[in-house]
């Protein structure tokens, strides 16, 4: 379990800074945001101090999606949800603003003005099968 | 393994639709998203219907989650993104068009005008407390 001293999320998980908690076992906390989206939107973060996805013990990953299997429906009961998104921002560009990886649970209500999306672009000629076999590329040099 | 016959995911994994697939393991589909909110934005699916987090088998959410660690950096470094986000959608309400289990991977550049957000809502009062411990009921329920 890895601990920084200069991390928000590690200092509440040392019960150091406090939050209001909803969920916790020996791998995850998980904690209501308080800018949320929509009321009930919550955190599930993993306790031991990491980046994101790439560098999360496979454990704590596990721990951490079957920890928001759980938590949204009872979010979804508690507000009357009718939907959730899953959301893991991963860096900064991305819209990370802790350097801790977290799990948002977003609860969705009809016309709610949560945004996620974007235009959406679309590739021309041969530029999907390029892509794809860019990335199975990359996806091979890291199995090799 | 589950197959609806009227899936389009269940399609592909079935190879009836095609696809530009870059990942694929005994228990995971990951193909290109042909209307990308970026280039290079893909799809993790379990081979298996379900709808969402909730009703995934345990071994096929660990699954993807695995998947999405070792494909989202493959697809970094394939578009040079600095960072990228992870999406599920969970619900017509929450944005999800096909009611097949599936993961975003979005990757993520500079002013990209990828939308993920909203306005921030604030807890007035004991509101915070009421939340929390309407949740913390909810998921105890389920456990009872």
């Amino acid at each position: 379990m890895e601990f920084d001293n200069h991390c928000v999320f590690c200092k509440i998980i040392a019960g150091e800074i406090p939050a209001a908690k909803i969920y916790e076992d020996d791998k995850v906390l998980s904690f209501l945001d308080i800018a949320p989206f929509n009321f009930g939107h919550a955190l599930v973060i993993p306790k031991t101090h990491c980046h994101g996805i790439s560098d999360l013990p496979d454990d704590y990953r596990d721990a951490i999606f079957a920890a928001a299997a759980k938590i949204a429906p009872a979010i979804m009961r508690a507000t009357g949800a009718l939907g959730f998104n899953l959301l893991m921002n991963n860096g900064q560009v991305a819209g990370q603003e802790v350097p801790h990886a977290h799990l948002h649970i977003i609860p969705r209500f009809v016309d709610d003005k949560v945004l996620l999306g974007a235009s959406q672009k679309q590739y021309q000629g041969s530029e999907l099968a390029e892509m794809q076999a860019k990335i199975q590329e990359k996806i091979a040099a890291r199995n090799a």
